[in-house]
């Protein structure tokens, strides 16, 4: 473990103004007792006392003498929303109205945040419950201490397959309680080796401990399952989900399970994917899979979190028939409505494999009749692997806002997987997390931002990508608001510096294969991947139209025929669904081959503006966070010259085509 | 380690015919407390009694009564040349004569060479020396058992960081002895962790009965030694060569190190290469580093073999200017004379590393006072991993006999590396070695004859592939004439079926990275090991003339005009000097883009045909040997043919220019 102590990220209060008052504390139909009430209590006194230096003693401790006394009352009141709080500040102090432990929680977290943010304790104000009833974080975290597509370190959750619980085990816990996040995963969704035994005896003394620390904090546990654990820690010889003895050696372990863990929440499995165990196996579907399980382990409450990302990942590139893009779709349209009430679909925001561009995916919202949640990725596996800046909320909330026309009215992603549409409870939005035992969480300590506002995004589909940055900027960060602004604009615009020194108009994929950081335009070319960009002389893209693998048909009408035809596809994904030449007029008046080279040669440019932003904040910024990410620009510098070079080299030596500006290209 | 027994490669003698008479054997000027005489009598029992069913009884053993008794008759004749003998059968039985031990037992192995191949005892004849001093095998095993750039399993000499001592090692001795090999280094190059350890007492002892086996059958023990070994064992600060105290360190080392090895025969030195420590940090030559270790280890009777395979591997695939090809003859020729007597420089065949088909390198005979050995690689690292079927001898061959123009006459690279050319005596020929702990020993059957090959062909370089070959299927296999020939036949065009569907006209590295199996055709061209081939939408090649990296240049004028113009430069060579234009048209009338798509769809054909030949040979070859080649195959046709379509889909997409035979190009 590290010696030096981690950091509070966006926790590490810095005085927002110079009180001069005492607070005392109220609970109207709460009480201390309550453990997230007495944590939120905690919560409450640390924020308060480091936000303004106004002490809050402990309740039962005399009144100080002297200076003003403000109450902090916590009322009960049933018309609040499940996890929705309503907060008031006045001349007395403020009011937390809640009819939940978890909206108490949620509204003290939220009075700090508008005091981080410039708000006087007594003038805060907010009437707020969450759009979304499941917030995720998924770890890909494997017991040996390694994170699968980790960029922050080793695990802080396991060492040597055992599990680790220590006081960082508790701040997590609060940074995720203060962003709403209130089911979390802790294994890697590929379940192996050690992660076999985590619903077996050897694990479920430290389990317990850790889901006491989590729901402490409104936190369910969840855990990834294997689907062959009746094969594995079984000993029997088949997972058939429709065996009998199948189903009755699930239905003891859940019991025993539960009788140990009553605190999980449920599973989540990845089945028949990248070689993971599945009901196809046996020629079951998906539904019998997952339903099995939500059987199983309905009578504890739980639920059966399932993922759709399931492909044929031996793909013949010569085979210009199959399309993964189809594969989620197609294997799950069909079940539509066959799920049961306690199982849901956890859909990948797009039908690759979070791309810095890519379509929504056609499920969400495809399926009508089922649970459905969505996947994404705040783990940088694709998007600079927290080295290149890169903040994700744009990207996320352009999913959240996509039409998707399965209805009239509440058709958008945030619809659908709030549970607006359908009116269903079981929905949501889960990230895949970026955070290990780096002291500052998240390797580039910008990264955070990612972690922050997936968390605040997932409480409020409704905030907007600046108001999340600039939270999290005045949280994190004592800055001036001229810093403060140079910080939010880089944020702001680093996505798209991003997708334009890497792969072009939503292709994908030109990516070193396996790593998944830096330049390999050919990379997956040629592999069983099923990641192909088909370019050739001429031209480049993979027809996804009626006339080619007819992606584009697993849409509603409307979007299916806005990507349809290469006129009115949008242009930043117009190679995702055509194939277009070199030649190419777009709507900006630039070929598309000139646009990959001048989109290129910008890029890294723009790349390089982030990088003397971050120098003027010198000084304005922590001395060791100023280094530590200084150290991450440079290496961004690098990896942008590389992609704006190998990919316009590419494309020169494929095309033939010069840079009408006559830049340098190798 | 295998349960299973190991083969006895060529020496699993089978009846050649079925002899009548008892064998004496009679030592003259010999004697047989000498054991290396002793265990060439041990070997000529074995040999003749498994080859003719005769019998040698020990001598001092009272003659058989009855039959026909035959002689082996040992004689010292100081006027054959060291390492040499005379054999001749009579009726009287064999007489073998040599100048010293080496002698006797190659003498007796040819003997039994000759029997195997199908004469009778009385019959053979021949009068041999070996062609090189020098005749080594290098290991590149790791002491944790793995071995770099292996595919026949782990190592034999190494587990878990000890040295293992069994019945193989010995037989492994046997094996080397009788193909004439005289020096043999157990460590891989790359020297770290344990292995830097091997020069201290923690080793000596097992280091010691290895050398003894070894010594006993001929072989001198050499070692790979780490240049920073003051640093890393000696806990100094410095490993600079004319440094006094590491030099001193060395004296005392290397004396400590002979007190406990006294048959040791020297060190293997890989410095300044791929991230290995060497003089250059300390701004000195590579003289000054194989100097000082040659001068320490002189008193010893050792002599300090370098290997010339130092280049930048961190070049910018922008560079066009910097050539890996130039980089052994740019750093070494201008040190030409300065190296001491006991030292000798080890050059890789080619310029860049081992690929299919490569120019000699330049250094060959371009050094004209310094001691030389020839390094080549049986590992097939770049050649098919020892799945794919590539008989290796006719590359050796055609390196052998290239005329260097280094003088009149003696100017072939057999010539100069033999010390013909400049009468050294440290001169010779090294392979890196393709043998595991797998049954086999090879991995593919087939690969033992890259194995035999190369120890009969560092011994006469005369031999021609097809006699190499010949002699290693009659002493392997019992097979009638025909099958012995389909054999032979596979052997011999397997070479260049490789080199058809792989990587086109000397431009190699069209690899997979860092496995070096199967094809991507862009996977080493964007990256930082100098290895490109700067395919555009016209042409393909590297301009190493005069008016490019000037590469060309570095070789004696004769050669270097040859290469230079493309009109006169070796057709299977052409790409690796020039850029040249996809329409250029070849000596066959092809043009050179119909070239690659011919030879690709030639050579997955033709591989195919070496798969029927192997499957003609089912019934005649043992079973077991027969299912392990074919699973072999099998993986062959795959490679081939993921080979022909990336390459010719590459071309294809690239150029635009269509196949003229209108084959599937995807």
């Amino acid at each position: 473990m590290e010696t030096k102590k981690w950091t509070q990220l966006w926790l590490d209060y810095h005085k927002a103004y110079e009180g001069d008052c005492v607070w005392e504390t109220k609970l109207e139909g709460f009480s201390d007792s309550q453990v997230v009430v007495a944590n939120a209590l905690y919560e409450f006194r640390r924020g308060i006392e480091a936000l303004t230096g106004e002490m809050v003693p402990d309740s039962g401790k005399d009144k100080a003498d002297e200076g003003k006394t403000l109450t902090l009352t916590i009322q009960n009141n049933k018309a609040i929303p499940s996890e929705g709080y309503h907060i008031e500040g006045s001349e007395k102090g403020v009011l937390v109205e809640a009819s939940d432990e978890r909206g108490v929680l949620y509204g003290v977290f939220a009075i700090l945040r508008q005091i981080g943010c410039g708000k006087k304790a007594t003038e805060v104000s907010e009437t707020a419950s969450p759009s979304n009833p499941l917030r995720m974080m998924n770890h890909w975290d494997n017991m040996d201490g390694s994170i699968e597509r980790g960029y922050s370190g080793e695990s802080f959750f396991y060492e040597k397959e055992e599990i680790v619980i220590n006081d960082r085990t508790r701040d997590y816990a609060r940074f995720m309680a203060s962003i709403g996040i209130n089911g979390i995963v802790i294994n890697n969704v590929n379940v192996k080796g050690a992660a076999s035994y985590l619903i077996t005896d050897r694990y479920f003394d430290q389990l317990a401990r850790l889901s006491e620390i989590f729901n402490d904090y409104g936190i369910s546990l969840f855990m990834s399952l294997n689907f062959a654990s009746p094969i594995e820690i079984g000993g029997m010889d088949t997972c058939d989900p429709l065996d009998e003895n199948v189903i009755a050696w699930w239905e003891n372990k859940v019991k025993e399970v539960y009788d140990r863990l009553p605190l999980l929440g449920g599973f989540l499995v990845k089945a028949d994917s990248e070689g993971r165990p599945g009901p196809f196996t046996y020629g079951r579907t998906q539904a019998d899979g997952a339903n099995m399980l939500g059987d199983v382990i309905k009578p504890y409450g739980g639920i059966i979190i399932w993922r759709c990302f399931v492909y044929n990942c031996t793909q013949d590139w010569r085979d210009t028939k199959t399309d993964r893009a189809r594969a989620g779709y197609d294997y799950f349209k069909d079940l539509d409505g066959a799920y049961h009430d306690n199982v849901v679909l956890q859909i990948k925001n797009g039908p690759m494999d979070f791309q810095i561009r890519e379509p929504v995916s056609p499920l969400l919202g495809g399926l009508q009749h089922t649970n459905q949640m969505l996947e994404v990725q705040i783990a940088q596996e694709y998007t600079g692997h927290q080295i290149d800046l890169c903040y994700l909320i744009p990207l996320f909330k352009e999913v959240l806002d996509f039409h998707t026309y399965c209805c009239e009215g509440k058709d958008t992603v945030a619809d659908v997987v709030s549970g607006r549409t359908m009116g269903n409870k079981l929905a949501g939005m889960a990230a895949v997390i970026n955070t290990g035992n780096d002291m500052n969480w998240t390797g580039n300590d910008l990264a955070a931002v990612n972690l922050y506002g997936f968390g605040r995004l997932s409480f409020d589909t409704t905030l907007s990508s600046e108001e999340i940055a600039k939270e999290w900027i005045a949280l994190t960060f004592d800055l001036p608001e001229k810093e403060a602004d140079v910080l939010c604009k880089m944020l702001l615009r680093s996505r798209e510096i991003y997708e334009k020194y890497s792969s072009p108009l939503g292709i994908g994929w030109m990516v070193t294969p396996n790593g998944h950081y830096g330049p390999s335009v050919d990379g997956y070319e040629y592999s069983r991947w099923g990641t192909y960009h088909r370019a050739d002389h001429l031209g480049i893209g993979v027809d996804r139209t009626d006339k080619g693998t007819g992606y584009a048909q697993q849409y509603y009408k409307e979007n299916a025929k806005m990507y349809n035809d290469p006129k009115t596809c949008p242009e930043e994904l117009l190679l995702f669904f055509h194939h277009i030449p070199y030649t190419w007029m777009l709507k900006t008046g630039k070929t598309l081959i000139q646009h990959i080279y001048d989109s290129h040669f910008e890029g890294e440019e723009e790349a390089r503006g982030l990088a003397a932003d971050w120098d003027s904040l010198k000084g304005a910024v922590p001395e060791e966070v100023f280094d530590r990410v200084k150290e991450r620009f440079d290496l961004q510098l690098d990896n942008a010259r590389e992609w704006r070079d190998q990919v316009n080299s590419y494309f020169y030596r494929k095309s033939g085509i010069a840079d009408e500006k006559g830049r340098t290209i190798y």
